[in-house]
Formats: C-alpha cells, structure tokens, sequence
C-alpha cells in the first residue's frame, strides 16, 4: 500500500527527498530515479535502504507502469515540461519551486490541470508547514489581535555568493515570502514597491543588498519585507503581524538560554536548513498522504502562478523605485480553498 | 524487513504508541495486540492502519513467532513479569515506566538481562529524547558552562485529582527527573533531602504540595527539584544548569509572542503530552531502529533500576527531613555507556 | 547659587516642570510663574515648597531683574514670542515643543540666537535623555552593529479622542521621533513616504490610522515608522537598528516576568509618561546644569528647526501617496555639535 | 530648610555618599565630615559644591549645633559607638550597614532608640528602595499570585580576591538578601540550612564557593539562596517567588537587545554599582525626607537587629550542614510597620 514514487532529479534537494522518504517518512517508497547525469542517480539510489530503478529520461519515470506519483527535483529550466508531462499522464506530481520559469510557464501549468479537471500538482513552498507559521495563522485566523493591518518582516542570510544577484533576492530568497505572506492571509497583492537603502560594505558590486520590498494586498494590508542576504550574524526569518488590537510574532527558534562572559543569550541560527527542516519533513509527508487520500491540499499551481507573478512585479519594481502593479487574475474556484 | 511489533496492554499509552507505530514512525507494524480487557484491544486494533492479531495472553503475544519485539504498556504490576518473559524468549522488550514495582523488581530484570548477555531492554522515559535536554546536555558535554556544580529544576503541573498523594510526586512526577539528571549529568544520586514549604490552598489533604527534593551527586553537585503539581498556571518543566564558568537553562517551548491587552506574553503549555509528544515520537522510533541495528542504545533496565533505587530514598525523605543515603551499587560494565 | 527659574504657561506640563524643579531635580529654584489664566498660575505656585511670584503677563517673567532662565510651556501659538523675548533679553530658554508653529517660525529663532552669539535656546524634546536610546545610540557610535543601513520604528498608543486627526499623528507623535532619531543617527532626512493601510475600526472618520512613515536619509538609510495611535494594546515605543553587522534593538521597558494562567508574560505601559518620566527629569536637570555651566548642550534651535521641516515634508507626504523631498538648508557652524 | 547633615568617615562610599548629597539629591547640605585620616575628609569636602567643616573627631560632628543629622559611613566597628552616640544626641542617624559587629551590639541600639521613644535610626540597607524588589512587592502584596510559598534566589558576582573567605559569603554578600527577604515577606526566618556543593575550580582555599543557604519563614515559606561569588559571568540578583497561582521574577535589568555573531543577547551586568546606583539615590533622599518630615519609615535598627540574628544563624548553620533555628524575638509594637 506503499505510495510508489518517481524522482526526476537526484541533484542535491532530489537527493535529500530520496533520503527523506525512505528514511523519515511513512507511506510511500522511491521506486524510480532519473537524473541527466547518471553518477547522481546511482548516488541517490546507493543511500541506506533505497532500492529504486535509475532511468535515463525523466519521462520515462513519468510513464513507467511502477509509479503512482512524481516528485521533479531537477534543473529548474525543466520543471514545467515534466511537470505537464505527469499532468497530462494523470500523476500527482511534487514540482520543487520555480514551477516554472516564468508567469506564462506557471500559468500553461494551471491550465493543463485545470482541464484535467483535478488537482495533481503541489508546488515546494515548504513555509505554511512550518510549526511557527502555522501557529501565527491560527492567532490571526482565531481573530486574537483582530484584523490584520500590517506586516513587518525580515528574511536575513548571513552571506551569498558572488554569483548571487540583485533579481536573486527575489526570486530565490522573497519568493518563500511571496508564497506564506498570501497564504497567511488569505489574500493576494495588489502593488510593489522596493527601496533600497545604501549597500552594505560586505556586499559586491552585482548585489545591492539590504533591500526592503512593501506591498500593499487587495484588503489594504500593508507588507513590508526587509531582504538582507549579507547580515553577517546569521539565518533569520522575522515575521510580525500588527492587528487591530495586538500584535503577534513568529517564534524564534527554540534554544538554550545561556548565561556567560557577561551576556543573557539564545543561539540564532545560522543554516536555513535547520530552521525548515521538520517542515519539509511535514511537506512531503502532507504530499504523500494527500496522493493517497486522493485530495492534494498543499500548495498548487495556482499558488506557484501567483508568486511567479508578483515575482515579476518585484523584479519591475527593483528597476523603477515607483509601486508597480501586481496583476494577478482573480482565482478560478478550482483552485479556491 | 518492518520490524513486527507485539503490544501487551491497549490502555491510553498502549493505544497511543500502536497509532504511533502504524501512522508517525518508519520500519515498524504493529501485528500482535494484548489486553486483559478485549474491547481495549479491539479499540486499538480498529485504528486506521492498523492490522494486527488478537490475543487474549500477553505471554501467547511474547511466544508468537510473528512477533519480533515487544511493547510492554500494561497495568503496572505486570510490567516485570512480562519484561522478564520477553528477555527469556530473547526479544528485544520496551517497557513502560516503571520498569517494575520495586528497585528489588527492576535488580530482577537487570540481573536476567545480565545473564542474556546482550541488551533486552528499553525503559520508556523518553526526556533524553527531547530537544531541549539534548540541546542542554550538548552546552554541558561541550564544557560550555564549564563542571557543573548545581541544577535547579522544577516539575510543575497546572493540578491534580484526589487520587494524587504525596508519594505520587515521586513515583509518577519526579520519577523522570531521577532519570534524566542521572542521564544529563552522567552522574549518580548520593543523598536526598526532601522539604515541604506550608502547602498550597489548591490542594487536598492527602497531598502536600508543593515540594523540594534535593540531592548530592557522587561528584557533588547539589541538585533541587521543585515538585508542584497544583500550580495552576500550567504545565512547565524548567532546569537550569549552574556550571564554573556560566549557566545553561533548558528552552521555553517555542511559542508565538503577543502583544496584547497591556501584556507581552507568550503561552505556556497546559498538557504535559504537548510538550513531550515529539520526544514519545524519537524514542520508540529509536527502540525500532536500535532493535533493527542489533544494539539497544536507549534508557536501559539499569536505568530503570537506578531510577527506583533514588525513589525508594525519597520516599524515606518525604518521612525523615533527614538526608536520606541513595544506596546504588556500582553500575556493572555491561551497562557502562 | 540656585538658577532662578521663569515659568510661562501654568497648564499641565508647566505645573509638573514646576512640580519637577521643586520636588525633584537640584540647583534651581521657581521664582516667577505666569499664566493668561490666573488661576493655574495660582495652583502651580501652590504646590509644596514652591515659594514664586505670579505675573500676568509673560513678557515681565522674562524682563524680571529675578529671573536667570526661562521654561516657556505655555499654549503653542505663543511658543516663538516668547523665545524670541528670552533672546532678546540675552536669558537662556527652555521651549516645550513646538518650538514655533511653522518651520518659517523656527528660522526666525534660529536667526535670532545665531545673532545673539551664544546657545541660548534648549527645545524641550526629552527622548536624547532617555536611558534606553542614549545605550542604542553607544552602540551605534562604538560601532557594535557596524554602518547602520536602516531603522525599523513604531510609535503605538493605546487610543486617542475624537479631536486627534490625521495630521496629528506628524504633528503631535512622529515629531519626537523626527528628533531623536537624527540625534540617532547623526543625520538627516532627505525625503519622506507616507503610506496608509486600511484604517483600524477603533478609529474615527477625521483619522487614518496606522500609518507608515519612511523616510531616507542623507547617508542613504531607510527607516520606517509605524504611527499607530488606536493600537488598543498599550504605548510603546520600539526601534530596531538593522547595521551592516548586526542589529541592535531599544530595551523593553523593565517589568516583573509572570508566569500566570497560562501565560508567561510581562506588563507592557500604557501611559506615555511612565515610559519618559525619567527622562523629562534628566533633561531639565541637564538644562539646569547647562545653564549653569554657561554652555547649553541639549536639542537646539536647529533641531526644532529641523524637525518642523520635517514634519511639513511629512505632511505634504500625507496628501501626495509619492516621496517628497525634506529640503533643510545645511546646519550652520554655530550649531554643529 | 536645607537638611544639614553630619557625615562621619569619609572613605569610599562616604565620600559617594557625600557627592550624591551635594549633587543629586535634594534638600540637604553636607555641613560637617570627619574621619580618623584627614586627608580622606580633606578629598572629600573638595568635592564640586561641597563647603562643609572638617572634624577630627565624629562625636563632635554629632554634637555640633550645625548638624541636623547624621551619616555613619566610618570603619565598621565603629558603627554601633556613633549610631548610639547620635541616638543620645537626638539627631536622626543614617548607619551605613552593618548597624553593629554582633546582634547583641544592634539590641544595645534598638533598645536606646526605643527608650529615646522615637525612630532615629535607619540602617543602609538599599535593596526595598530598588524598583525591581518594589514592583515585586507590589505583586505580591496585590495578590497576583497567590499566598507565596518558596523563593529562588541567586546573588552572583564575577569574583571576589584571595581576602573574601566563606563566612563573608554571608555577612557581605548574603546580609543583603536577608534583609530585602524579610522585607518582601513581611516574615521572619525560623531556621536556615547551608549546604555546599563541590567548589568552582575558580576560588581559592580559605573560600567554599558557591553555597546555598534555605530559609523556611514563620509562615512556612522555604527560600533558596545561591550565593556563588565566582561566577565569572557577570553579577547577577535573581529572585523568583512562587505563590498558589502564578510565579513572579525580579526584572532583569533593561539592555539593548543585540543580534550579533549567530547571537540574541542582552548584556548582563558585571559591577554591583550599575545594579543598585539608583536605589542607593532613592534610599538616600528617602531619609532626607523622612528627617524631614519627623517620622522616618526605611529600614530600621530592629531591620538591622533580624538581619544580625539571621546572619549568626546563618554562619553557624556553615559549620552543621543541619538546620539551624533563628531566634528573633517578637518585634516590638515600636517598630511594627
């Protein structure tokens, strides 16, 4: 009864859901791998107690008679072909984000699966699974600090790369905010702006880094979300939600208060990987219950098209300094929750 | 290759771990399901899930060539005659706190496991499990805080029935900080005083609460316990940990920070099992994967007898105001950690 | 050796300055209050231990051969007469802001004093005296959090009347931080935003409430502050300083911790004046001392200068929904600090 | 109407004592100093504002027609000789703590000053006039929690030199607790026990470090104190008390709050004069006003008597390991508060 599945892409994150699945979760087996380089496929496949068939061709996991459901962990450029592929073969498929490479792409994506006329796509938005998220969901939607006006948030690394970019902070960093601020409040954007203060001297020249990205949603919320990928001190997501009669905050992550050498102090993290860990775990254990309850209710195609299109409106509003319009069409009721 | 599971006993507990076996952990089915009273093994087998034969005998449960290893989650006094049964037909034995109804008891089972010649047994105290411990034994095994020199911890429930009397606070309550200090420390009981401040009004007359139970380590470290199990405002279990050189205080439970009605606050537990439901999860999927991996790891029967040795001493303590001697004998090297 | 102090202006603020001189602070005696209503002059010099003359017209306080320095705290609109007389009457002046109703007002004080030769004009803007910002701002100059890159603010009250409008929220609460927030950051704005959610339903219809005003500074850092003055939770005061290293963050205000109900809390105020009253003392006391020492060292002339221009750009701000420029001529020699 | 005091050795902390008079409190003059070394007297009154006379002998301070009151801040042994001396003057007497060197010399004072038929002596204990110990009264004396059922103490310091030996762990360091205690109380001690865990690596022979001192009251309340005086992390009062319903801690003392090199941090102090600088102001003004007002309320000789008896209960109790009972008679109607 074990949910049979197919990883296209054994790449780092492939690699970790391979591990994740057959090592922590419950209810479904690696069956089938493929991975352009093949060495990758036979590394995944070799990890304790994973017994998988390597495929060449991502389609052919796709098609192949073993395999109840897909997860495309594979090079981004790829994930919507493989995506619509599984679609179009009636499989559930985990697509990591981006879902697509574009608006257009997410939105081709939508479309297919709406004429297949039933939810078959989750996209790897793993925040609304995280424990602090879910916990400040339920103050708001319990109506304890009453309706939401206000969102102060920060998204702070403690260094990037030099290849790390400007359009980076948003696509590869604000894109998890992009996704968890809509569903923290039920609600979606309506403009952009982003200002950027003076750059920080451990910056280089293609980053301008911190940057501060606002929106205001269709309800009238205001968001503002600092992005500061070179803050020197740490992995730190900051989330506060200024209500009409208090404010609730995400969790710092639990740690050891310490007492020493003339300081009260908790740890901060410094590796994204610790803060989300569990909540990947519960993603893809929601995933695969899901499948098998024959009801996906994680993140959609409609979600990954709608952050792909505020995505786009960031990346204007990086090169304007004006608020830039987020034109995100209304949401079909297939897709409403 | 799932390990096959014979649970002895279908009670709350018993019930709870066969849901966690079948729906949380990994590499374990429940297949056999015992209880003095059948509907309760029937109740437990009806989980979803779950697929497990019936019977009317522990012991038929033991013997069943289905049955790999063994949950002990019966009444009480029952647990030592099905520990020991379990050793003598070679199977790997998880049993429920307390290991037996006498420091005497669990000697028993220490000495029939001794006599097997490898590890049988694990005790349910689950504490070292839990995050927070682990994270606080890490500062002091790291010499963070430098030789710890005192603890001061306390155990405090919001309240309890009539039928809670004052010697429960040892044998149901403290009980697991006789483990898990022993554990974070890797020391041992010396000596124990107990004392009584005047009562709290929250309480009947066959319980005096609260109460501070202090000991002396065999490195003499002085430890203080605050038992209070009609404190009211909730569920909390603290210990702070004084070293030479600084102090390490076990995490408050991660929780959302409100600003609200003139306060900032954030919540404190009420239910013992929120705070140590995850750390129920990692123990017995540690049984599960130790018993799989040939080599036992967890709370062992010596624990379980050094746990009841310092409880017998406190319950002399709660007579004497007197320190009371903790008479362990050397931990043999078939123990040794 | 005492100071001899002029009261102008007997209402609430001016009493409890009196109150202050003669009860609390040292060196300086009330001798001469006025008030246009005789009556508060009369309560004020009431007070035990004072012991002044009351005069009817202000103008007197200041030519008065007993009178050393003058405490101007009477109604607004009177504030630049009364100073202008103080300077020309070569007599050092304390003035409760507004230092002038107009920024035009401020300059012609300014113009003045810098005629006069010598600081003669402290303005009454208490936050530099404030135990909490003057350590953030040790931080900032020891260069503990390295270049500080932006400011996160909040000014919340409880609740505010029907008289208070939407131009107050500049006018009568952001002022203070449009001063202590140059003195801060040794800077000075460049140009302001403001932005306006939609509006609590605990406030009124001549009252948009939240809003966020940001602003960027001549070295090209950002900082927003949220004015919201129906928070319903309590006053306070919070500033968070994002440097290129690390972030610094104003204390919460000392309270006992509680763990009640539940909860594990502390009391947040709810009376602006129990969060300041400290630094009111300080600051007279400072203006005393100055005096004194012939050498006046508080917020001058300029910095209510500034802040009035400020607040003008503000108020534009409020209409346009786009930044506007903050145009403030550079800071005369005279003034540098 | 300036209150002219006398102040009687003018080493370290009467010279303190001498500049906070002179400039920051109110309402007093120092007019007269002596101490047995003229120099110290000579520095002392060079002080920025101080103009008082010098003497060679404290008894003529007292009974100079100049002085209103006095300020005992001389050698210790020498503290009962003045306070008694003052008492037969007349003249209120502030006596810097320890009142006397033995309980039966502060009785010799208490019984003067009772048959002198008013107060006249306050004993330097500044702790009930720090705003933390004063809010925590306060929520007790509301009944926030509940009738008070134990304490937690901990009085911490960095370290102390190879002269500090482990009786003065009580009469230097403990003496303070055992006063604020009573205090915060409204109680007396009825026995205390000492226990030692193993020494810090940190101290040196003639010192056992750290210890912990338990007190159960009259009302039944037990208190732990740690006193541990190596610390090396900083100095650190703690006080929790735990009543029927809710548990309320001493404030920690208002810091910046830091994110900074993977840490959240606040600074713990590491010098006793930033903890208590404001109480010692407060404590003095309080009894210039007092004097003043003919009744002085802070703490008394018989406050100096019941610590002097706790503290010989205390020091025995270091040589038994078993409890120790303090015998404090019943406080006369005379001091009653």
């Amino acid at each position: 009864m074990s949910l049979k599945l197919g990883v296209i892409g054994a790449g780092a994150i492939g690699k970790e859901h391979i591990r994740r699945c057959t090592q922590v979760l419950q209810g479904a087996t690696v069956v089938a791998v493929s991975d352009i380089n093949v060495e990758s496929a036979r590394a995944a496949v070799a990890l304790p107690g994973v017994q998988a068939e390597i495929y060449t061709d991502g389609h052919d996991v796709i098609q192949s008679s073993d395999v109840d459901a897909i997860l495309v962990t594979s090079w981004d450029p790829t994930h919507e072909e493989y995506t619509l592929a599984a679609i179009a073969a009636g499989k559930p498929v985990f697509c990591e984000k981006p879902l697509a490479m574009s608006a257009e792409g997410c939105r081709r994506i939508v479309d297919a699966e709406m004429k297949a006329g039933r939810r078959l796509v989750q996209v790897g938005f793993m925040r609304p699974y995280d424990e602090g998220y879910l916990a400040l969901k339920k103050v708001i939607d319990d109506g304890d600090i009453g309706a939401p006006l206000m969102l102060h948030c920060a998204h702070r690394n403690q260094s990037v790369g030099e290849n790390y970019t400007t359009d980076m902070a948003i696509t590869n960093t604000l894109i998890h905010e992009l996704d968890v601020l809509r569903w923290l409040l039920n609600d979606d954007y309506r403009s952009v702006q982003v200002r950027f203060p003076r750059s920080t001297s451990h910056t280089h020249p293609r980053l301008r880094d911190p940057q501060i990205v606002s929106f205001e949603t269709r309800k009238g919320i205001l968001i503002d979300v600092e992005v500061f990928v070179n803050c020197q001190y740490g992995y730190d997501i900051q989330c506060e939600v200024v209500g009409e009669t208090g404010i609730a905050r995400l969790p710092e992550p639990s740690a050891i208060q310490m007492r020493k050498s003339a300081n009260l102090s908790t740890a901060i993290l410094t590796d994204w990987k610790d803060r989300f860990i569990k909540a990947y775990d519960v993603e893809l254990q929601a995933f695969i219950n899901d499948v098998k309850a024959g009801q996906l209710q994680g993140p959609s195609a409609w979600d990954g098209y709608a952050a792909s299109v505020a995505a786009d409106a960031c990346l204007q509003a990086q090169e304007s300094s004006e608020p830039v319009a987020v034109t995100l069409p209304e949401c079909p009721a297939f897709y409403q929750r």
